[in-house]
């Protein structure tokens, strides 16, 4: 039956032909399909990373005059993408896991691959629990990689957690894509959102057709939250109606970069207590932390609840992490988890319901959340190389971050807070009034006009600030300090001189 | 401002005594959250399987007092957590992708650990593909995995495949998901699923408020799609106001195990041409064929259009496949793909954008779909060891099937049509009226009563014929033929004598 492929050829012609001939439209189109997705904005990966794509190929090609001979990726956080080389142990115990068959040669391994005994034993540890990293995991992951996460966030927090009730996921995307769905129960619920946000959760409200309740991050305080403005944008939602039943905060920021202060922190939790709000706290960038501490919201809530003993204990909380950030930088394996404190039992079975739908966490993914909670510790044969790799890659992204920091400052227009933390620069520009109408005139934003020019001219691709929501009248972009070297910074620099001189 | 980790155990003494204080109570409970979650049914891993996880804790740890020893998991399509063995050649190119400092050691992957050059050869194409598998991919996908799948299509079908219209996805599950998610675009539309369906599907429209507009199967023509059901189902919606706006098929079937005729898709395409009906052609074990020929949708829709150029180039065909079933069973990696033909561009650009949301599929089950659609051929060093493996995975799941279903023959009221194809059989049980009895005094249904008494006495979990739709008053069972041995089928052989013996 099958024509031989030899056929082929003329095939794609007598497609491309009969193509032209349909004498019906197909039935789904632009606007007839799923309106709450078309509603949805997600910058990230938007129309600019897509031309950064274009323009990478037509190198590779050779195509194109391109007054660059680079694209540099500083849209999105994604480390090994760029220079972040994956940590060795980590890798060395998903190699085995990969392949079973190397652990008959355990000889070899060790004498001729550098393979330790411990990345050995950790493989065999995490094969005996998981069977085969091919097999569907039970619904809310591994039983014992639940366990590994809690006793790593008993040490962390210094107060108990318990295995039951944290879900391994598949990044914290499809975490919060869970929680949301589990949360919004109508066009009427609303989650409150702070702007500038990761654009996850207005996509995601959007899709689930539930409203955004937006509250401003503070820039002039180091992009904190300010408990005045949440209450104002929570009063406002109230008056049209709108049943708001979270809070999400994301700490360390994305894309301020910026690092909550545990009153902070006490300031939200004691409003969710009263105003019986759900807080989801994303903080997947809680190791990249430059300046002061990181604080969890969980060990803060434990502490209040001790504090004051029965008025915190209604308090729900879900707090994700994930492998993608941090030292760890293995966004591509898509793992995670959340963890539930305060969850209604029913509530909790039916997010387990969710979750099973999807069948399970990609299994090598939730073994590298066991390797991230669970890293060598002092006295393993891995871990030497593991502190160097582990420091290295932390003292690079500072001082790659200081060094952007330093070029912003000199820019004209330009104003950006010290970096203190996750993986991101988000600066405030001036965008001078020509400029701002030669973007009415192309129907965009003037930020957006300000980052397509500066990836047409330097082969930079950056996000710009409307893609996360900003003060309006305000504009900036997030640029991720993962690239190496300071050449392109230099590039950029360059460009928002000629930028302002073209439209000054 | 951590306290030291010993104070954890008063520490979670305290937080019990506290737990009880609280003076409020959640705000998320079972009937404020999303009803449209709380209305989904998934009972793959529903009550029957946490009890039978319970029933293997128990075992493990030697508590409970079960009539068993082993817990048998005969409810989900999981080859590897049985007896499955992954391919070598696969694992061993994954396990280079995961350490790629192994390539630094090419004479020892040779002579001391078994790796043939083209594992290495095929290691390094993927690894300049992905640069890390670590980073996140291109959100449909890494491109040069996208012209695979393409290739392997074209080979597949004899007719042209464009990687630009291939999607990868996290499992096929993934992929339904976002299918669904763009065209349902309210409460108002509906899709056309086969009863019995994997209920992925019925989950998935739940959740997006959107109809299931059921289609019976025809058991007694081997669970072949009857145009007559289909069409009578597609009328009744019609006349109460449903959109319908696509079809699912699931060839070969899922829980059926049906292999559909070449006549069968015929029927179903002109259909959705007539009716302007997306095609969701969920194809996942296209491999798993023992009785006649797996005909894709696409090559069927490519002949036909060549047949009557201009009458079918309206039609648009989503057609699904996935690396966790077949030979492969890699489910674990959650990879997968689907193909788009014939959809309206502006409508893929939302596919695109909805996809992104996510970021990308877990990039090493990407290499995996790779590997899937591009194994070694005859010539590689690697191909006889492949072949064989490959094979006498085929060879036994067909030996197992036939055994199963020869036992389920010689079983008082239990009919089963021979095996066709995918991992399953699905028999119909005659339950005697006073376990249609017993069963509603205990809420159950009839079928849902036999599983958990099937559970309880031989530890062998199925899922009963309700999960997935019957037609009204039969009853049945899923059962894969995954488990090795016929120890198992014996135990249920004996269940079954003695459940009719009791009841009858």
């Amino acid at each position: 039956m099958t024509p031989p492929i030899k056929d082929l050829k003329s095939r794609v012609r007598i497609a491309a032909v009969t193509r032209t001939m349909a004498t019906k439209t197909t039935s789904l189109n632009f606007e007839n399909i799923n309106q709450k997705v078309v509603a949805a904005k997600y910058a990230v990966r938007g129309e600019l990373a897509v031309k950064s794509e274009v323009y990478r190929q037509q190198l590779v090609h050779g195509t194109g005059d391109l007054p660059f001979d680079k694209v540099i990726s500083a849209n999105i956080g994604n480390p090994q993408q760029l220079d972040q080389k994956p940590i060795t142990f980590f890798r060395q115990v998903t190699s085995l896991l990969e392949n079973p068959q190397l652990l008959q040669h355990e000889e070899v391994l060790e004498k001729s691959l550098g393979y330790k005994s411990d990345a050995i034993d950790r493989a065999k540890f995490l094969l005996k629990s998981v069977q085969s990293v091919g097999a569907y995991s039970a619904s809310a992951g591994v039983p014992a990689i639940r366990q590994s996460v809690a006793r790593f966030l008993e040490e962390r927090d210094g107060y108990p957690a318990d295995p039951n009730h944290i879900y391994l996921s598949a990044g914290a995307s499809s975490g919060v894509n869970t929680l949301l769905s589990i949360i919004c129960a109508d066009k009427n619920s609303g989650v409150l959102v702070p702007i500038p946000q990761y654009p996850l959760y207005t996509a995601s409200l959007s899709v689930l057709d539930a409203h955004c309740v937006p509250y401003l991050l503070d820039e002039h305080k180091s992009w904190g939250t300010d408990l005045a403005v949440i209450k104002q944008s929570y009063e406002e939602a109230k008056s049209k109606g709108i049943d708001t039943r979270a809070i999400v905060v994301i700490n360390p920021g994305n894309p301020t970069g910026a690092s909550l202060t545990e009153a902070d922190i006490r300031n939200v939790i004691n409003f969710a207590a009263d105003e019986g709000l759900v807080i989801i706290a994303d903080e997947v960038y809680q190791t990249n932390v430059f300046v002061g501490k990181f604080h969890s919201f969980k060990q803060v809530l434990s502490q209040m609840m001790e504090e004051h003993p029965g008025r915190y204990e209604h308090v729900e909380l879900a707090s994700l992490h994930s492998i993608s950030k941090g030292m760890v930088g293995e966004c591509g394996h898509r793992g995670g988890y959340f963890e539930l404190v305060g969850f209604d039992p029913s509530v909790e079975a039916e997010i387990y319901k969710f979750v099973s739908i999807m069948l399970c966490a990609p299994v090598i993914g939730q073994c590298l959340v066991e390797l991230m909670v669970n890293p060598p510790k002092p006295g393993d044969p891995s871990f030497p190389q593991y502190k160097q790799e582990y420091d290295s890659i932390f003292k690079g992204l500072r001082e790659r971050a200081r060094a952007l920091h330093s070029a912003f400052s000199q820019m004209e227009g330009v104003e950006c807070g010290e970096p203190q933390g996750s993986m991101y620069l988000f600066p405030t520009i001036t965008i001078p009034q020509k400029a701002i109408d030669a973007a009415a005139a192309e129907g965009r934003q003037p930020d957006e006009f300000y980052a397509m020019r500066l990836l047409d001219a330097t082969g930079v691709c950056v996000v710009a600030g409307s893609g996360f929501g900003q003060k309006p009248g305000t504009w900036h972009f997030r640029t991720t300090f993962l690239a190496p070297g300071t050449e392109w910074v230099d590039r950029i620099v360059k460009f928002h001189q000629e930028f302002m001189d073209e439209f000054r």
